[in-house]
């Protein structure tokens, strides 16, 4: 990981989701009173995600009862793709990005499910690896009992752009 | 809604209150350690709220349980009220404001509820309603097993005001 | 409390802190994708912190099961005096600090504890006690199923810095 996020760090994140392969989705133009990202001076305040697939569904399902902790990890990273479509809709290009500043990941699962961080490593990882040192961000990683339309895991985050 | 949207965006907040017939509470002053409001540069971080009544008493119950979807919209509505109540102390113009920038909404529900979006557009949609285009935000709907004292839902947020 | 964060208010952080016979813990530093504590501007988001011990173990179970309330109170303060030394190793000096933001409290508990502010209080208490009046904050306090390891309580919070 270390040494992926090194030579990530040396290219532009559009030419790093290309060789990985990542497609970014469309992403629904928000429909009524709140939208996927509000900017605030130098900061971008992105909405909560679920794990949205490249069909355009999204997966459902508990920790710890549908879902294993691989399962968890693939979903989280599959929010953190729906977030940097949703970054890419509103900077253009992704190198207008300083710094992944603080992303907020909430798993769905049963009450003994304990492994939180590392569902949400799969949402951390993947900002590394397209961001390089810029993706490192602070965080924090809670069990709830549900989420909306049954999602496993929703992370929302706060992103700083250069001037 | 967009209609409404347009026609408030061009009122100034208090007006359209008292258009709705919409009486701000009187919010008790924090007592202790914590405090409902505080601003750091042009951002206010409200702390989060419960569904408090005209009465002065708080709603109470679980969301799939005690009380149906609808019931949550007018709850989550209701903390929207004590939201704009502690700007218009703290702010005393409500034209002060230049953006609602991030809802975070809590929703006390059983395990099965799925329905926390609809739930918070109670208050999204009041937010909307108030301050027209400048109400718009991102947002996370969260369901969770407890709130304080019994709350079916618990609204917090963050507010750009004008230089 | 009032009384104390007056005197407080008067003496650097790190003398409380002697005086109150806190020993700063030694916080690993993190490893992987995300970390402590990142800067924006003149805001730092520290991500969220279970109760760790002096003996370097962290604190777990339930509320309203495994502990009471009061267990609950000094569980949050655990999770405070571990922000503090986040702060510390990041700032060197606490007299940097300008306020204490925005505070937000995960509580894992069982469906019926919705004593979730008092167990925060734990917290949010021990930053007046070190910080004065800089140390009251914006606050959420929420119930959850379930949190990273069993914790009992996890806390995150924002701090804004003197330029």
């Amino acid at each position: 990981m270390q040494l992926f996020a090194i030579v990530a760090f040396s290219q532009i994140p559009e030419e790093v989701l290309t060789a990985k392969g990542i497609t970014l989705p469309s992403i629904p133009a928000s429909i009524g009173t709140y939208t996927s990202i509000v900017r605030s001076g130098n900061l971008l305040y992105l909405s909560g995600r679920g794990p949205l697939q490249a069909n355009g569904k999204y997966i459902t399902g508990k920790l710890g009862k549908d879902l294993n902790t691989e399962q968890g990890y693939a979903a989280a990273r599959l929010c953190a793709i729906a977030q940097i479509a949703v970054l890419k809709t509103e900077l253009g290009n992704l190198s207008k990005i300083k710094r992944i500043v603080k992303v907020t990941g909430f798993v769905n699962g049963i009450d003994s499910f304990t492994d939180q961080p590392k569902v949400i490593n799969g949402f951390s990882d993947l900002m590394v690896e397209i961001f390089g040192a810029k993706g490192i961000h602070s965080r924090s990683a809670i069990g709830v009992a549900s989420l909306p339309s049954g999602w496993p895991v929703e992370v929302e985050m706060i992103v700083e752009i250069e001037d």
